[in-house]
């Protein structure tokens, strides 16, 4: 049976029917305990979820359905270590790597020694270079870090670096290139001194096509600025789970960590794939980061339905996607330095639960993944939240702030927060009618003025938001906010029923660039090719220098 | 009559209604002159818009709703500078800033007199600058220029002076600062040597909060390092239309330029907002992004619908939003250069036509601006492309890629480029049970494994794309580019009969903001205010330093 033919689905939607004329401001105005009974706690992170369109009855029908999906036995399952990426036969235990003790999964199924082992050799690395006894071109210390890596090996490390700049290493610069274009590789180099620079080369499989092509054009450009006297290995370390063809790149043995088959790219940030954070924050911010995710997945894997975080923002997001309807999420970081965090929850949703085919090879009758999307709220506030405030169309909203800044500034903070609260308490309440002409008769605006502006200065309010406050942005609490996340799209997979472990969407693309690439200077290679390519082919040839 | 009742888009959609069983395989096979007569040039720019989910016969009928809509006559109402943004009552007249010569709009209502003057105040300025003539303290030479503005005063300027870093000033650093967040201008403050940094304060009223509380930071932060000495007038500019709040502030006089009515923030880059931009390019190459958008001016004013870039992109995004039912469309640069865009559009298309009341006050009945939402497509396709291509979500995509590289590295560029294609290409054509089959056989994959595997492995196909191809990055094709999206937002605002130039929806969540700052110190204050938002300022008071 699939999951909407259930009662609980069935016991979902006939509720929702109930909804169709509730507002946000009944809601608060029914119940005073509104706020108390709709947010959590955990550690340094407040979840308010008050402003959602729903109520306890709704979590509670909710719960059921995540009862019925067997959230709970999945979760064992997956923390068991069972082959759940059923698609690629492999366990998923990404929660291996922030676990600060074993046997785990299981005594006869135990990763934790290399994991531990890996751990081990990446900090005494990541320390020796942070004291400049890492030595690049003629004993010159290594002070410049590039990953080279795309997706999984780029934005989460790229993501938590920048979150924690404040707290990074002040003499080392470390850098993240991932896409072909050489407009992002090309300047960089050109800031770099080659004689102080390493190169991390981040991929599984050692063959992804934009990592190789950045790899070796780093080995060509270190070349050709230092000659001769070279040597390759001074300026390359990798993370890959085929060392031999790391070794043969030119990265020394010694510093090629593993990366394992059930750890994906998006659940990777933990792993030796975080080197270059490891190398930024140092090796006991990185190990506190993995203390807050650890921390999460006890909470997940031993609270009850109704107090944990994760479960309780996943049901909301099925809430809101399926049964509300909606088709996107924005996130919106009202702190800098979770610039990157849009783009990296993007990928964690998208890919994991962006499927239409459940994990028996079943279409899907439901919609799953929503578009994940988002910017800097402050600066969303002067861009698109026109349209969240006054387009007409259901986005439920994340926003994430923290209380104290990280670069604390003389009256900014404060009114960064309340521009985020006020934000979010707009969007849910909006401004009536009568509202607007009271305070426009109170400016003493002609009333053909008030006639006419009227329709516009209102706003429909009941825009649902939830809304994450951090005491401060540090590596604990992150760590702990990325499993929340993690989480979340797990427990949404499970009750979908897909698997958010596997991401079969990538494959058609590559082979089809494969197919294109060589029909770029043989026009009689194109004809295979459909119209429109041989068309856009045709307009490169007459335009390529 | 409202457009949805009009004869017009009753026969668009009877025609969509043909359309449910229609997929992109079917319309390239049957008509092997698709491309050809799907596809249009302008100058530098080739538009493929063959794999978007329509024919001829339905630009024709969605081009006579544009007819319907009267889109000739509001085109010429605002070359004529009427008063088309109505609720404001004000002329739209951007399209003066890249004019080359007057009058203009007509020699009784000219503004071209102090659009020139201005444009040779900037340029004089800008140059001086360049050249090391622009003193800041004790004679020290100007190297360091911050724009402090947000929203339409940051985002234009920002994007464009990212995209054309190839050819800016290599011994000035431009930066830009928008958000309250102390994380964003603290670190940045950090970098600068106060004698030789230049701020520039980009606001209209000269009371945005953001930006000035950042000028005010920036200002104390001279102060603090330069001490007695300091002269504030030689480290700041500033663009506004009242020059009396920046001259108090501290602006020279001088080096304060104006901003006019009659051009909206979001539409200001082309007027002494993009001031910053013309420091970093220089007056010629602002001078030549200014000429590509004329030209597209031109192009939208004098060409038949059918040949009209800018129409055609309307009505592409007309037919997905409203008649195939798309809440979101995808930009996705495949050049890093363009990393910005996808933000600039949301701004641009969200807060334009993210409306659901008439120009006359009706509540609109058909969706308006969907979500624009976007990343770097490379890096995309390894991280949301999986929702695309398997999600079965219909998002149309814009792809946008230029043939030539503004940094060229042996081989990224066409390994760049034919990703771009192919994943085009596979997004429309898809691939078949019957072809993954056969490939699995060709694996000699086992029977059973190609059944458990299959049905993972499908791609749907038939996801509607555009690909706007550039020949090369340069500011007159960007120029003309950006004037391409503004137009293509005046249509669809025409043909929604709603007001793309005003912006309401920003207005309440400043007033609640002013209503909840004063709460954050005094719990007496926050009695008034929403139950959730009382929580959240709770637990800031517990969490604060």
């Amino acid at each position: 049976m699939t999951i909407t033919a259930s009662p609980a689905w069935a016991a979902i939607d006939a509720h929702r029917k109930t909804f169709a004329q509730t507002r946000l401001r009944d809601l608060f105005a029914s119940d005073a305990q509104r706020v108390g009974s709709l947010s959590l706690s955990f550690d340094d992170i407040f979840y308010d979820f008050s402003k959602q369109r729903l109520t306890r009855e709704t979590l509670g029908l909710l719960a059921a359905l995540a009862k019925e999906a067997k959230l709970a036995k999945q979760t064992e399952r997956m923390f068991a270590g069972e082959r759940i990426n059923a698609s690629e036969g492999r366990s998923v235990l990404h929660v291996a790597l922030r676990r600060s003790a074993g046997p785990f999964p299981s005594s006869q199924f135990d990763v934790m020694p290399e994991v531990t082992e890996t751990k081990q050799r990446m900090a005494e690395f990541a320390e020796r270079l942070r004291a400049g006894k890492c030595l690049g071109h003629k004993g010159a210390a290594i002070r410049n870090v590039v990953n080279i890596g795309i997706g999984g090996s780029d934005l989460g490390p790229k993501m938590m670096a920048y979150a924690l700049r404040s707290v990074s290493h002040p003499a080392l610069a470390v850098h993240y290139v991932s896409n072909l274009d050489g407009a992002q590789l090309a300047p960089l180099l050109q800031t770099l001194d080659p004689r102080t620079t390493l190169f991390i080369v981040v991929s599984k499989t050692f063959t992804t096509q934009e990592t190789m092509l950045n790899a070796n054009t780093a080995r060509e450009w270190l070349r050709a600025n230092l000659g001769e006297a070279l040597v390759v290995e001074n300026h390359f370390a990798a993370v890959s789970s085929k060392p031999e063809k790391a070794v043969e790149f030119g990265v020394p043995r010694g510093l090629v960590f593993p990366i394992w088959d059930w750890v994906g790219g998006r659940y990777s940030l933990w792993s030796a794939v975080g080197l270059a954070l490891m190398i930024a924050i140092g090796a006991q911010a990185f190990d506190e980061m993995l203390r807050g995710a650890e921390r999460m997945d006890e909470h997940f894997r031993t609270t009850p339905f109704e107090r944990n975080l994760p479960v309780i923002m996943a049901l909301i997001g099925i809430w809101n996607t399926n049964f509300l309807g909606a088709s996107t999420n924005a996130v919106l970081p009202y702190n800098e330095s979770l610039k990157y965090f849009p783009s990296f929850l993007q990928q964690l949703e998208m890919e994991s639960n962006g499927k239409s085919v459940s994990l028996g090879g079943e279409a899907m009758d439901c919609a799953t993944s929503p578009i994940v999307w988002g910017e800097l709220g402050n600066n969303g506030q002067h861009a698109f939240f026109q349209l969240l405030h006054q387009g007409g169309r259901l986005v439920p909203c994340d926003f994430i702030a923290a209380v104290r800044s990280d670069y604390p500034l003389p009256g900014h903070q404060e009114a960064l927060l309340a521009n985020c609260f006020a934000q979010s308490a707009a969007l849910a309440f909006g401004r009536t009618e009568s509202e607007v002409r009271l305070s426009m008769e109170k400016e003493a605006i002609s009333p053909q003025e008030i006639a006419r502006l009227l329709p516009h200065r209102v706003f429909a309010g009941n825009q649902p938001s939830s809304t994450l406050l951090l005491a401060s942005i540090n590596p604990g609490t992150l760590g702990s906010l990325i499993a929340l996340y993690e989480h979340k799209v797990f427990v949404q997979g499970v009750i979908w029923g897909i698997n958010s472990f596997d991401q079969w969407g990538v494959e058609l693309g590559k082979a089809v660039a494969n197919r294109i690439l060589p029909a770029f200077h043989d026009p009689d290679l194109a004809g295979v090719l459909d119209a429109s390519t041989q068309g856009l082919l045709s307009y490169c040839r007459k335009h390529i220098s």
